[in-house]
């Protein structure tokens, strides 16, 4: 069988033992040297170049059937973390009664265990559902935070169980009720709601920014999970109807130095993965504006003609 | 008519203008920001998964028939460099009468008129046939060096008229009599033989860091033009007959941070665009080999072993 292994940049150093496996098996194996950044980044272009028989995708679950000529494995990857951490997050948490824990597919075989720890200590504690691209409830996506916001109205607080800032950073943004993080690799435990107001300030910051932007370039990803030449679409309708200038730029993952030498265009809009208008908005010229900041754009150039 | 314009990096900044007067003609245009290297990396992910019409690939000759469900037209860039420059040159090729000169499709329609100045001044002018990639007589490319190297048998010198390192330095390498670079936008004359030098003593510094090397990885790119896993097949059975661990990279354009992540391979061998183990061997952490350096590589492996 020919075989294309595609692992995140995390996971990336367990390519080749896997890959060696799967030939000692009798398999031809190719390994993808591309940027993956979730199960909505597939090796498409290279699986179907390569004409294999299967991609097998690690470490994310899968996010929305897609249909090739070649099957589509998902291996997800767990990680057994050191709960000990819990603990001590309880005097972190003393004030709330009512949480709500998320965490990422690395540990949501950890969730029940979780949630009985702070049962035990008298919490009450929901486990939302995800909008729709997240696989699991209390699972969290760069692009999914549902599982924290589905249930912002009931709780007194959120927890975050996992590493990093990337996917925390969305679920935060989507909630307004205190967010603490617990980190079990680095034994670290920290309240975020501070982030709420950095990142509403540069949403303000962008859209201030482009009040005065004619020309405006929509970011369209060709990447199977984040294609949506329909918004692009009505985005480009919406601006052009206010008197702008709109194009669809298109890319696989976006290079911010060759779309910047389009350099023609006054301010981004993004319809890829919705972190791009959160995280990148500091590699490019101009600012990189998400499908709501455009529209609040539009209103003030609206509001400032009357 | 759907449409998908693609620009190299330099004429980029001409896009919105072109696409607003396709537009004006009715056609729906779409704008790939992607970086584009030459006619071998036409952006044909991004115009399958648009579903356009055609692809329209600004600034590079046509490189080789494209069999897709859209059309392809190539539009040529030419640029009409100012020719005084010329004169200036004489001083500096005095000591050769018989000389080639090369240039880049961007000045392919000046050749003539730079054959029959050095032909008014007594030089006797070859201009080389390409080697099958490059489309015209004394066009050169990244990867096609046969406009020099065709007739550095016959002539004393190569003369090479354009902008930038990039295009001479591969006509460099592929000769051995004195070069000269004509640059008509700096109005700059150099002699670059001394690269030859650089470039040699990098090639054996990265032949001798691989001797010990025990686990390759083939970069394969799915570029239109180079795409060449047969190849990338060979060198993989060569490296493996010698005992060694050889696993096939794939990717559009490698981001090298990715490729590095990877961790698990002592050097790279390269089947892409050649320019990548010339210019990019220091953006990776393990050397980036051509085929023929990785052949000197087991050949020196061999060696030792006796």
């Amino acid at each position: 069988m020919r075989i294309l292994l595609q692992f995140p940049e995390g996971l990336k150093k367990n390519a080749l033992e896997y890959a060696r496996k799967l030939e000692e098996e009798g398999n031809e194996v190719f390994i993808s040297a591309s940027p993956s950044f979730g199960a909505c980044d597939l090796a498409i272009s290279e699986a179907r170049k390569l004409k294999v028989d299967k991609l097998i995708h690690f470490g994310h679950a899968e996010f929305h059937k897609v249909e090739e000529n070649f099957s589509i494995e998902y291996i997800e990857y767990h990680i057994d973390a050191d709960l000990k951490i819990l603990e001590r997050s309880l005097e972190y948490l003393k004030e709330y009664k009512k949480i709500s824990i998320v965490t990422t597919v690395q540990h949501i075989h950890q969730l029940q265990e979780i949630k009985k720890f702070f049962e035990a200590h008298e919490k009450e504690v929901y486990i939302g559902k995800p909008f729709g691209f997240a696989k699991y409830e209390g699972q969290i996506l760069g692009c999914d935070a549902g599982s924290a916001a589905s249930v912002d109205n009931i709780v007194d607080a959120h927890v975050y169980f996992g590493g990093g800032l990337f996917h925390p950073t969305g679920a935060l943004l989507a909630t307004k009720k205190p967010f603490f993080v617990i980190e079990p690799f680095a034994g670290r435990i920290e309240r975020i709601d501070d982030l709420r107001i950095n990142y509403e300030k540069r949403s303000r910051g962008k859209i201030l920014a482009s009040v005065d932007a004619k020309k405006f370039g929509i970011l369209v990803s060709i990447k199977n999970g984040q294609y949506n030449i329909n918004l692009a679409n009505i985005l480009k309708r919406n601006i052009e109807a206010s008197g702008c200038i709109a194009e669809i730029l298109v890319a696989d993952t976006f290079d911010f130095t060759s779309l910047d030498n389009l350099m023609s265009f006054d301010a981004y809009v993004n319809t890829a993965c919705p972190r791009i208008a959160t995280e990148d908005d500091k590699r490019t010229h101009a600012p990189i504006l998400s499908a709501n900041e455009l529209m609040e754009v539009l209103k003030i150039k609206k509001d400032l003609k009357h």
